[in-house]
């Protein structure tokens, strides 16, 4: 009788389920729900208006969201609950929220309905810069042991510096937080009524460490007197490695999910970290990308090397007995999206759609009979600010070389280029840091669809890459959890190298790059690192303080909410 | 009995005939013709492809519009043709054709009409980079005696490069032409039957000195053996300056226009300076910037001296007695209508025809409700290269501070302001040189039309703006110098002061700086200062590298002349 795993990819907009036959890693049925409350970032549901760059999230959009798509995969499939014998969940990050004793959500209660503090505080809540630069600062004057594993930063993206924003401009949610709790671990323990933390998850964005634990009572306490036992006091210190079994469902987690009480339940993963174990045999020296509106680059090494720029690497974070590291680029997508929303003529949509080709398409076909060079164009990948190598949300975009010639194809093409040579920055940091990448692995919708895309990136890299075949890389990634969680007995794996070898996806095409165009590429790569480094690395200082301008502008904070035209 | 004089002014795209009153100024009646060729830049009316970044136009064109504009005011206004009592002309520059003994076209002879060289190089015609690089280097390294009056640079813009760009690239134009003759110049012969070179031309776009003629024989020749006679052989030596009566019209010229025999013929003059004489009482102290596609300031002293970064200063240029100063931003307007046509979506040109205005005053609206500093953005206005201050083709656009909230109407304002720190930093190179500008007028149709950029533009810079409130300034400018050609007895006048104190015209309105918004701006500046000099003085070549990677792409090239979409 055929077994399934569940896995849960829990990302910015929807959470997506899929349905794997843990025999062979054949996808049977997906569903997608979109969540009802999206990202909260003008008002909250009770009415009140948020600052300027916050981003919520509602936890119950995640609960309705499991329990429509779990019970969509499994009647569509016409596959038996019982056969279903573990779930796996991989989910954005840091995205958290307090919760109380029962772990119900702070933001559930109507005393904390209108505090913004104690709703789920998104991965891309980028408020807690102020937090996330004092903590750094704190840090780095005290030569903390944990700085090693995150190149001496600390990320507004994590989840200490967020706390610390909770616990000194809204007390009253932090004192009646029994926990902090990241939104993965929280679904674990929804499922299975245990709490079962995530080792993956702490490492990477609460500086966790194997060697070291959490942070020092006496760093924490350095930042607020308060802050001290925040470790101890907050967060859990059951904190367990990928496919380790958190627990079964619970009465609750089966009546919510429509599955027996004996389906396992495995710790949580990051998103992207996720699609790893897709490579079937995953280890030293394999890189993959998982190519989105938003990229993140994964790879394990069996030893510690500190990679300048490189903002997190975490023992046993993914593969037992390797480091894994991520880094990521915030905003790849999603400014093709910004382009295609914002920067695009009447007449290209008009065109677009009489052809019936969706503008995206319709660009990358015009792009795509360019050569390098061709554009004039050079831009900085940073619209939504540097998450690797140089980690500051404070940049920003730009674009060199526009002329009354310029074409909207042609803008279009240069940012495609700038993730790529953003790409080619972070994977230079590896090799100077003494780590191999042998081989380069694709997947993502970006990876899967856009040819143009990914032979830009072949190009730019000098290297192969081949892609993935599978259209839901992270939540696959995560049925392998769960059916590693499950174990060998019920049908199941023992670990995670065999159950990816069986699990695990081939690759559909291979990308080789084009000497002449390598070539070109290379030249505009180094004048991509001269502006990475000129506006980067504070020789210019611009981008800070156009950010800073734009923030001390009254009106800009009042208009962020306001519809344009 | 009341006396009229015409301004004709030769724009790029179109001819505009003004009537005005020499009483008073009175602006009577004005007709447009645009011209059926536009500027040639893809392919010559014989079929022939073009190279890249050439731009002709085709002299029949010129004549076309006298005889349609001039019948039509004078029909339209019912105003005597007998009460014309001048003409006067202004022309974009340099913008000069070859012609025969005739003054004959060489491009209308059937063996020519496929000879690029043989038509009117338009100012805007940019091939010819190289040749003014090379005439540059050779002058500097000889020290002549010429090159203080232009800065120490020779322009791509300008005559003489381009006269030894046809005589290298096509001897047999070369040997052909009888003259070669500025557009303005070759209308005056036209009208006339005499060649009258205007002093203005050719001090500002020919490296005519009142001082040392035309460069010398030796360094004409050490260019080209053969270009050391090019000044007596096919420039004019009859230079006259702006307002001298180059003649009354002849009978060709009569029935060209409709106009009499009696009517006088003044020299002819470049664009953006004709709109001087429109200040009542112009001098020393007083600049006037025509803002349209591009901005021309036109300044005079009573005393020479040279500005860095200024292209051109002559003397007796536009008033007698006095030294000119031009510098100009080659792309200011037109960088507004890039972002219109390539980069607007659809949504708000569609919200824009809702309301029945047009998309400029759509973005105007949205970009007005924003502080300084509120967009986050800095742009450099370098699209069409730079024209004043680095006198640089190769330079081109950039914008720093995009994010993925950035909206087009940001974009705009960014544009905007750009140009205004662009005027910022020409001002300052006159003031920092010892050239004192007391007053700021400014004219041409943004200054009419669009008060929110002359709002950025006062707060730029910090100063009181006054508009003059013609819409026609260099037409009117031109009728002008018509009334000073047709001289005190036929009812004009006898020199230019007398003439622009009558016949000038009052400021319909002054904008003057918001003292926090020109703090703001202050700040802003700096950091346009920084990039200006950091991309425009070498430190990063990138602009000239990518336009070169661009040049080399023969793709590029081939593509330039097909629609994109």
């Amino acid at each position: 009788m055929a077994k399934y795993s569940i896995g849960l990819d829990f990302g910015t907009l929807s959470v997506r389920a899929l349905l794997v036959n843990t025999a062979n890693g054949e996808e049977c049925a997906s569903s997608e729900y979109i969540y009802p409350h999206g990202v909260i970032s003008d008002t909250l549901p009770s009415g009140k208006e948020l600052p300027l760059n916050w981003a919520l999230q509602d936890p119950q959009d995640y609960l309705d969201g499991i329990s429509f798509t779990v019970r969509n995969i499994v009647t569509s499939s016409g596959v038996s609950p019982d056969d279903v014998i573990g779930i796996g969940l991989d989910f954005t990050s840091s995205t958290f929220l307090p919760v109380d004793e029962n772990f119900t959500p702070l933001c559930f209660r109507e005393e904390f309905r209108k505090n913004p503090h104690a709703w789920v505080k998104l991965w891309k809540h980028h408020a807690t810069q102020e937090y996330a630069k004092r903590m750094t600062e704190q840090a780095v004057s005290g030569n903390e042991d944990f700085l090693k594993y995150y190149n001496r930063k600390i990320s507004a993206e994590w989840m200490l510096p967020r706390m610390l924003e909770t616990l000194e401009e809204a007390p009253e949610v932090y004192d009646s937080a029994y926990r902090f709790i990241e939104g993965g671990d929280w679904i674990v323990a929804c499922l299975t009524g245990h709490e079962c933390r995530s080792m993956n998850i702490a490492g990477f964005k609460a500086l966790w460490s194997k060697e070291f634990g959490y942070p020092s009572k006496d760093f924490l306490g350095s930042l607020n007197p308060r802050f001290s036992s925040v470790a101890e006091e907050k967060l859990s210190g059951n904190i367990q490695p990928l496919g380790f079994p958190a627990g079964n469902l619970s009465s609750y987690g089966a009546e919510l999910t429509g599955l027996p009480t004996t389906t396992a339940v495995s710790t949580a993963c990051i998103d992207a970290q996720a699609a790893l174990p897709l490579i079937r045999d995953p280890g030293a020296g394999k890189m993959i990308m998982c190519i989105g509106t938003s990229t993140g680059h994964i790879m394990t090494t069996d030893k510690f090397r500190p990679v300048p720029g490189i903002t997190g690497s975490v023992e046993n974070g993914i593969l037992p007995g390797m480091f894994a590291y991520e880094s990521g680029q915030i905003c790849v997508g999603d400014s093709l999206n910004w382009f295609v929303d914002h920067c695009v003529p009447e007449e290209y949509t008009a065109s677009a759609k009489k052809e019936g080709i969706n503008i995206h398409g319709f660009l990358t076909r015009l792009a795509g009979t360019m050569a390098p060079g061709e554009s004039g164009l050079l831009a900085l990948d940073w619209w939504n600010g540097n998450r690797s190598v140089l980690c500051d949300y404070d940049l920003s975009g730009m674009i060199v070389g526009l002329t009354l010639q310029t074409k909207p194809e042609e803008i279009y093409r240069a940012l495609i280029e700038s993730t790529a040579f953003g790409t080619r920055k972070i994977i230079e940091s590896y090799l100077e840091s003494g780590i191999e990448i042998n081989t380069l692995y694709a997947c993502g919708g970006i990876a899967r669809k856009n040819e143009l895309f990914m032979q830009i990136y072949a190009d730019v890299l000098g290297r192969e890459i081949h892609i993935i075949s599978s259209d839901q890389a992270p939540a696959h990634g995560s049925a392998i959890f769960g059916a590693v969680a499950a174990g060998k007995e019920s049908g199941g794996y023992s670990d995670i190298f065999s159950a990816s070898s069986s699990m695990g996806v081939p690759c559909s095409k291979t990308f080789s790059p084009i000497p002449e165009y390598s070539e070109i590429y290379d030249e505009l790569y180094s004048e991509y690192l001269k502006l990475h480094d000129y506006f980067g690395r504070g020789e210019n200082d611009l981008m800070r303080k156009l950010k800073s301008l734009r923030k001390s502008s009254d009106r800009a904070e009042k208009k962020e909410n306001q519809p344009t035209a």
